[in-house]
């Protein structure tokens, strides 16, 4: 394991929500980010589906994290998200990678999937401004 | 207390992960949604200040509230968030509002605060489409 | 005059862009901008209505000039818009206003309208991020 | 040409904003479209970089031909745009692809760069949802 991967994972177990939920990064790397959550029946909303508000969490959370992988300390100052199908199966996956950064600040952008039975499937895309703080 | 607030409440509890969060619906009126969260260390991230993806699944959910009190069931097609305070404090409260409304989707923006014992500040400000689910 | 908005409208000369589609800036004060202007044949798309590209940069310009009423010479960072109705009339409006503002950048929401002989009507509302040229 | 492009040009040609800027279709196929517009100094603001309401145009259009070429007849509902750079240079490229759709509407990202004798850079990224007009 890479030492970015081994950091990261420590940061991610000093967030009590991310541990509530059940949160796992998976990959780490410079200009990239992939976190994982496992579905479960807490995570839902009325109708059966992953509720939007754990998908925009998710969400934020890489996003962040492909900006912390080259700027260091920072927050997401903010983002947008687009919800296109509703996320139905066993894992959520959101990939983050950054497409553009100065000293301050990184423009991100994650693909959140939800894998099924029936494969895996993009469910909402993201897009963001992530802020070191000094 | 009014049938659309009844009708909320129980929407909001059929929400397995609004329960788990401990949301509560305050107030919910045609064109308007107030949620409200206690925060816990639970929702917290590394620095003590409430995770930026409750912020945004309390903005979420007030915007799909606000636009539902017009459109019927209905479900958030995308949003954007901006942070621009840490939140750290009491309890948060979401206050969603429809700006525009159609037959099949309105536009909602919502203001997220905190309350602390030094009184209530803005911490994020959200907006966002909701579209009627037939 | 104030004289802020006199340095505005100076501003707004010197942005060839803004000259060539006629843009005027009708109020300028600490924390909110008025942007105004007149609808022509050119400024269409192919269906007679306003292009949201106009829309789009009106509310943009609305948005910069509410952050630089507070931050002193700035750049839009980031914004979002809704458009909620066809832009069909005679005058646009854009009124901006600052969020939430620190050192280093502003938050700014802007709606925008048009006027025609049935009155005034929402045509968009944005959301956005203005920050500070050193 | 395709078939494709060429409609896309009759109907560019017949927006009097597009013909305004001189914007030209440069590539047009299923999911995609490229735009391209060559600065020029009307087209500037204050400080002699391409006026960024010139970009958000440029990337409102694109995206929603990005839509359109799965869709048919659409408009764009809303966008976000990230700048990340001033534009300086000789030529803006817009491109546009469809990141999901469905039969009523597209969710679209878009890359626009500036051209110059420094070679190709980044000025902004966008992500908006395209609507099928019926």
């Amino acid at each position: 394991m890479n030492e970015l991967l081994e950091f990261g994972r420590k940061v991610l177990k000093e967030q009590p929500f991310s541990v509530l939920l059940g949160t796992e990064l998976t990959s780490f790397e410079s200009g990239e980010a992939v976190l994982t959550l496992a579905v479960r029946e807490e995570l839902k909303q009325q109708h059966g589906f992953v509720h939007g508000g754990v998908v925009s969490y998710l969400a934020d959370n890489a996003l962040t994290y492909a900006g912390g992988s080259v700027l260091g300390n920072c927050v997401t100052s903010e983002f947008k998200i687009n919800y296109v199908r509703p996320a139905i199966g066993e894992k959520l996956i959101a990939r983050a990678s950054v497409l553009s950064s100065g000293k301050k600040q990184a423009v991100c952008e994650c693909k959140i999937s939800v894998v099924s039975d029936k494969g895996e499937v993009m469910v909402a895309v993201a897009l963001g401004t992530i802020v070191k703080v000094e």
